[in-house]
């Protein structure tokens, strides 16, 4: 962030505290929603923020690690699901629908022909990725390609009038990716990052452990965020850290989801420090390398009703409390325009 | 609830919980958002639960234990409140604003004259109760009259299309008899319960508790629900009990606020076992009585934001949430009608 950039949002982050002292209500009796409406300030650099309208991108991708046995669900679910998400009946397309959100599929490399429409974006890289469990998910190239995907996706979102930008994904077994992501951005060991995805027996989860274990030995002590990526990540992981990172430059919060857009915000925090002051957690999702993820990158999530599903149901079902933050601080009388006698 | 009423609520339920299984996402991957549909679904007796469109009645009263000293708050401040709830600028009006809730502020026994409105409804008992540090806050007569109101409230928006209730208040100084409400009927002891409510200091806080202490010892160990109401409740209070259970009768899903609803339900139950099956603790207010009377009735909030605000604002912020458990229940697609492979 420039100084100039960084002196607007200290000066929009002061006037929205300020405001909330002077509104009809007893000091800080809004709790979290009090922060959450400083910090969009500061990200929007404005006060108050106005984080609407917002849009969801889902970010699919093919996993060459499920060849190797981490998921129960066989690979055409993915392309299955981004037929589902884009006629409108997955999760993610009825919560989109209840707040009023642009939702776009985009299939940065699901490993099946795509047809393009309005709210299926093709930006295919490649039909998925390598198997991380015997060597690089992805090249460099692939890498590169991927980063410019997401950060294009933010930028025609953000040009065509969104304001706050969700995150979602899906990708049968990117659970296993995205736990490696975390733990080698983290420092983390995989046992604390790999959870039971989308619901996976004991043996499953023993083994799938050892997948990211044996993967993440693979990484040099040197090696840069691209590197990480490329060894352990997702085509819709690397897309995501894109789209995070470009919607944090141009002022945009962004409202993170589960356990792999999580992945993608660490990503993008080591690509572009300071990311991070750009993202709300939505929620807290079960799986165990979220909360790893979490503290990692110092966030605490706005809502936490044991969600695991991804795709963005999380952020979108925590959205319309972010409005209400910022709505709260536009809106609100103030103890003088109200009429209203302050505590004595 | 009649045996035909009970069966057509675990009908409701059953087909609830098998159409969860049969939507496209893993089993269980919603969360609390799948218990929370089918409890709606037992409470509406249908399947999917429509919990819209929504209302909101804060039901405002004065309290005569303001002359002992447990509030920093001036008692014109209810008054004032009343008024900027009705024109818009308080956080409840804020927040149904923007969920389409609609909005009636209820003068159960405001301690000044109040011109009525379309949005403010005039239902004065009496000019606020009297202190309950020194004798009965209300008269038996008073109890009756305010659980009226609340019955009669509730069956007015349930008659104009209202198919989920939020339940919201002002009052000042009414964290006290809801304190005391609490322990009488959750047996905790007044310590567990009195809280700091819109912010008091240590000093306030001993004093507080002394009151509630002694005013719950004149409460006879066989006293009824309305007896204790009378001793130590509050008109608001005693409406919200009416409003709740009215609503639980009807059918239709009550969504808590914070600790002066709760205090409402935990009256509403004890006068009426069973009204707790139709209620949605909204949040979990940072007022200790909230979580007494929240274990009390065996329910665990939607979110936990650290609010204590009151007026509705924590049921409102929540009733999103709500809605989408409803709505992606009803509107999500089957595997099968969407040609999704199921997991191996």
């Amino acid at each position: 962030m420039n100084p100039a950039t960084a002196a607007a949002s200290a000066a929009a982050r002061s006037e929205a505290q300020a405001l909330l002292g002077r509104l009809t209500k007893p000091a800080g009796s809004l709790g979290a929603l009090e922060e959450l409406a400083v910090r969009l300030a500061g990200i929007e650099r404005r006060c108050p923020p106005v984080p609407w309208p917002g849009a969801v991108a889902v970010f699919a991708a093919d996993h060459g690690v499920v060849a190797s046995g981490v998921t129960p669900w066989p690979q055409e679910v993915t392309t299955q699901m981004v037929a589902n998400i884009a006629t409108g009946g997955a999760a993610i397309s009825v919560l989109a629908r209840q707040h009023g959100l642009r939702l776009v599929v985009v299939d940065v490399g699901v490993n099946a022909v795509v047809e393009p429409t309005d709210t299926l974006w093709v930006h295919k890289v490649r039909l998925g990725s390598d198997d991380l469990a015997v060597g690089p998910a992805l090249s460099p190239t692939d890498v590169d390609a991927a980063l410019v995907v997401g950060v294009d996706v933010a930028t025609r979102l953000v040009s065509a009038g969104a304001r706050c930008l969700l995150t979602g994904e899906m990708g049968i077994g990117n659970t296993t990716p995205a736990a490696a992501v975390i733990a080698a951005f983290s420092g983390r060991p995989a046992g604390d990052c790999v959870g039971r995805g989308t619901g996976i027996d004991d043996a499953m989860l023993v083994h799938k452990r050892g997948v990211v274990e044996r993967a993440l030995r693979r990484i040099p002590a040197t090696a840069s965020p691209a590197q990480v990526l490329a060894e352990v990540g997702g085509l819709e992981i690397v897309a995501l850290a894109g789209y995070i990172g470009a919607a944090a430059k141009s002022g945009v919060p962004v409202v993170l989801d589960g356990v792999i857009t999580l992945a993608g915000a660490c990503a993008a925090e080591a690509l572009w420090p300071g990311t991070v002051a750009s993202c709300i957690a939505g929620h807290r999702s079960v799986e165990p390398g979220a909360t790893v993820a979490l503290e990692h990158l110092g966030l605490a999530p706005v809502i936490d009703l044991g969600m695991r599903l991804g795709e963005g149901s999380g952020a979108a079902t925590a959205y319309p409390i972010v409005v209400s933050a910022a709505r709260l601080l536009g809106e609100m009388a103030t103890f003088d325009s109200a009429g209203v006698t302050e505590k004595e």
